[in-house]
């Protein structure tokens, strides 16, 4: 008996996720909602090393599947033990990133498949599915400008650009598979303005909500 | 396209896995079969990280649902990197824990269900099934006696008795739901005679391997 809002950002590094993560945050508090925000991989101590694992570049060896029931476990564990419980509280959950990046980073651009990562993602999230996504939509050579010279690239970042671009047509794949929940973001804009498309979704998303 | 002799031993902690593990290793090399030995969870660096997470002790608030993901990882990368490389260039490979733990251990003992644990690890070990597995049948209490005094015990051995109880009568129902694969050996003799129950599986196998 889900009573809280579930909300998820999706999109490549370099999309501005975090920055519209802070400001939704402090919007949606701002209508005295008490909002709980997480990243994924991680957020909890034991996805925190799970992320560890995932993210380090010496893990070069690393099998597809592994890094997939890896993503998985980390999710199941934020899951059952932050989103659950926040959203059984009536607290909003903001999540930068969630199943749709398994679909789209292992599924789609990785080639193993949606039937594989819908299998072990219903298992992981106890099927919850947010009450809506915002794909920022940042196409991957205007990101990787974006990210250059930020901070030292980890094993996922160093991937070619190609990848990147795999990544990209699969996010806009599953926003047309699924437009009623999937709202495609343009990120080009400057960060205030990116923002109003958001809030623009949540208002209406809280005035439904409220009925 | 499986070519060598794939074996796992399965039992509590305490039923003389790791003893036999060893003879059976000697005994087989001895043939002039290149032999393979892993232990589960853990085997390759990728798996070993994993393993950390799963024992320890500090993790009490793990959901069983990320334990049971991160086993499956952890066998993924065994079965990629070491399991099936091996067995296709015609070694004998023998894990100590395989699927069969995960089945009794979270399908059975902790009350998850055996289609969960069949739908994650059909993916995890690309359906690969050992062409025998010996359960070491050794009942709790006494494995437990065996072991106290040996190490500083980690999160599972914390588990009270009642659990591997269960775990125990686990074993034993998928011993008889499998009795072609799963051979139920009496682990309460001495080693050396544990051995001779074994070698006899193990000699009417590779008889049957040559034909």
């Amino acid at each position: 008996m889900k009573k809280g809002l579930f909300i998820t950002f999706e999109g490549g590094d370099g999309s501005g996720k975090t920055t519209q993560v802070k400001l939704l945050k402090e919007y949606i508090a701002g209508k005295g909602i008490e909002v709980v925000t997480v990243r994924e991989p991680g957020g909890v101590p034991v996805s925190e090393k799970i992320r560890e694992i995932i993210l380090d570049s010496k893990n070069t060896e690393m099998d597809n599947i592994t890094e997939m029931l890896l993503y998985a476990a980390s999710r199941a564990q934020l899951v059952s033990q932050v989103i659950i419980p926040a959203l059984d509280s009536g607290k909003c959950v903001i999540c930068d990133r969630f199943v749709d990046s398994s679909y789209v980073y292992q599924g789609i651009a990785r080639g193993m498949g949606m039937d594989m990562v819908k299998a072990i993602n219903d298992i992981a999230t106890r099927k919850l599915v947010p009450d809506i996504t915002f794909f920022m939509d940042v196409e991957p050579m205007t990101a990787l400008k974006r990210r250059l010279g930020i901070s030292e690239p980890d094993r996922l970042e160093r991937e070619d650009i190609s990848f990147h671009d795999k990544v990209y047509r699969g996010y806009v794949m599953i926003a047309d598979m699924y437009p009623e929940r999937i709202k495609r973001i343009n990120g080009l804009l400057p960060p205030e303005e990116v923002f109003l498309q958001i809030k623009r979704h949540v208002d209406d998303l809280i005035c439904r909500y409220k009925d």
